[in-house]
């Protein structure tokens, strides 16, 4: 909910590279581990995905606003989310809560009703956590998944193709009407926007899908804004990317409601979409999978060698594109 | 750090037993899950274990008077004392870090500086986590463990003998002293107390030990005192107790100092030790065993049918022990 990811002396990014250089080791078992929002691990013939995300008050959400039940609801999908970003399977979660003495048992039972909700959509089980108090409300999900194949953000190259799995700016586009004062329960178009930021959706399914059929090289999801998210993506695999302008999948929704709905599309967060990248090889065939099915996928863009974001006018115009995504230090 | 576990309209108690019902589920695969440290999941042939422990300034910990080191091993080694009690073998761990704008660099090496040493000291890898903003520091550790043969809570029966790996009420002193204003580097005698509260040890190879030579019935970690931890035992073995006044292990360093060792003895929290349970017929090889090794392990009771915890003086005297135990509502 802060744009702002630096930190007195320090920024996120700099404690992840302290991180990554103190707790290297030869014999790491993780394939991933620090930076990456899913830790991987082999374990026998699959792999072990672990997750955690932290949801605090005043800096993920706002306690008056977010009704408890989407809370619970959504401190699970942002994790599911990354999970999803692996191809996985969710199996079990943990979570660990701290309590103002603003929650009342009304707001308990209405947040795990939402906690409950997510379980039973998609398949996890509650085994455990911790109870406390705490100044302010704070929520730790950790989330423990598998795959037998999964996706690392690591995998894309040169020519590779880049999609999208949704329309983006819509998360963000809600953010702000909150900001403004606006609530759920008075409008239908305004509840919409304010849905898609206060109950986003996992794309588990076509996670899976996509990683079982063999045709994607890496994917991540859109957490922060795909200037950011896609950076991240392409740092990790050593290239660089062009987005085309003409085909950002701006929600034609957003667009009704500002004159400027590209900056919501390229920074905006919290969509909660995944990106992922096609090995041209497998782009035909992937095209033919896409027309049987009925996800809303956007190619737009490609992954080039040089280690830069552009944005490409259909005139050929290139710009460099700076990450200015929606950063709430995490 | 607050002794009441009493919350607006609710307890710890209520919302977990709450929990319990609402997810409870036919299909569940957790072996142990809510309401239990540590979550128990079978894979193959082995078990999966869980723990997460949430550290919330204010609560837990005062982020002036706990020096960032030994807070760093503090929130790791809490939660290896939960795998400990299962005679678990640690494997990866995950963190979750709000920050406030109280954090520094500085403070940020000398924490990881003690998460390093607790990961090294334990065979654990730091796979992951999360870092945000937040009003107050806030810690939240997931630790990943595994098992073949799990130690339950709930193992107890009558006539088993109790024991406990260490002298009791150290850390409750030496917290007692922090209160008092009291502080490290002064005194040889006061700082071995408050390292007990500030800096406890999980005792992972006792637990295998116990487990893999399988002496004992049930187990579990004493982390809100001697009369909160076994009345949890108690509770899940559907059984009672008796402790033996004269057999009670005080630290005979704490009676220096107090008149009233046994209160700390009864209800002082986190000193981590573990509390075992060895059945009658395990006794004569375990009492050899013990011999053979070094740990200070003490027999101070027997589990009882009756659904009641006694303290019993060698007089005959016997009197109900009520919980009174260190609870920071978690």
């Amino acid at each position: 909910m802060s744009p702002n990811n630096q930190f007195k002396d320090f920024s996120e990014d700099s404690i992840i590279k302290f991180l990554q250089q103190k707790f290297s080791s030869s014999t790491a078992k993780a394939l991933v581990g620090i930076g990456d929002d899913t830790a991987v691990i082999k374990t026998g013939k699959s792999y072990l995905l672990l997750t955690k995300d932290l949801l605090i008050e005043n800096t993920h959400f706002i306690f008056k606003v977010h009704p408890p039940y989407l809370l619970g609801r959504k401190c699970l999908n942002v994790n599911l989310s990354d999970i999803a970003a692996m191809g996985g399977k969710p199996n079990y979660c943990l979570i660990g809560l701290g309590l103002s003495n603003k929650v009342d048992w009304a707001w308990l039972q209405e947040f795990f009703a939402g906690v409950e909700s997510a379980t039973r959509e998609f398949g996890l089980e509650l085994v455990g956590g911790d109870l406390s108090r705490s100044s302010t409300v704070m929520i730790s999900v950790t989330i423990v998944g598998k795959s037998k194949y999964p996706v690392l953000r690591s995998g894309a190259k040169p020519g590779d193709l880049i999609y999208v799995s949704g329309h983006l700016g819509e998360a963000a586009w809600g953010l702000k009407l909150l900001k403004k004062g606006y609530s759920l329960g008075k409008n239908k178009e305004i509840d919409y926007f304010i849905h898609r930021f206060l109950d986003p959706s996992p794309n588990l399914k076509l996670g899976q899908q996509l990683v079982r059929q063999n045709f994607i090289s890496a994917m991540i999801d859109l957490s922060d804004g795909l200037s950011t998210d896609l950076r991240r993506l392409c740092q990790v695999s050593h290239c660089g990317a062009e987005l085309w302008v003409d085909q950002l999948p701006s929600s034609p929704l957003v667009r009704k409601f500002t004159s400027r709905p590209r900056d919501l599309t390229l920074h905006g967060g919290e969509d909660y979409h995944l990106l992922f990248t096609v090995p041209a090889s497998r782009e035909a065939v992937f095209t033919r999978w896409q027309k049987k099915n009925k996800y809303q996928l956007f190619c737009c863009g490609r992954i080039i060698e040089k280690n830069e974001i552009y944005l490409v006018w259909p005139t050929g115009r290139r710009e460099v594109l700076r990450p200015r995504g929606f950063r709430h230090f995490a």
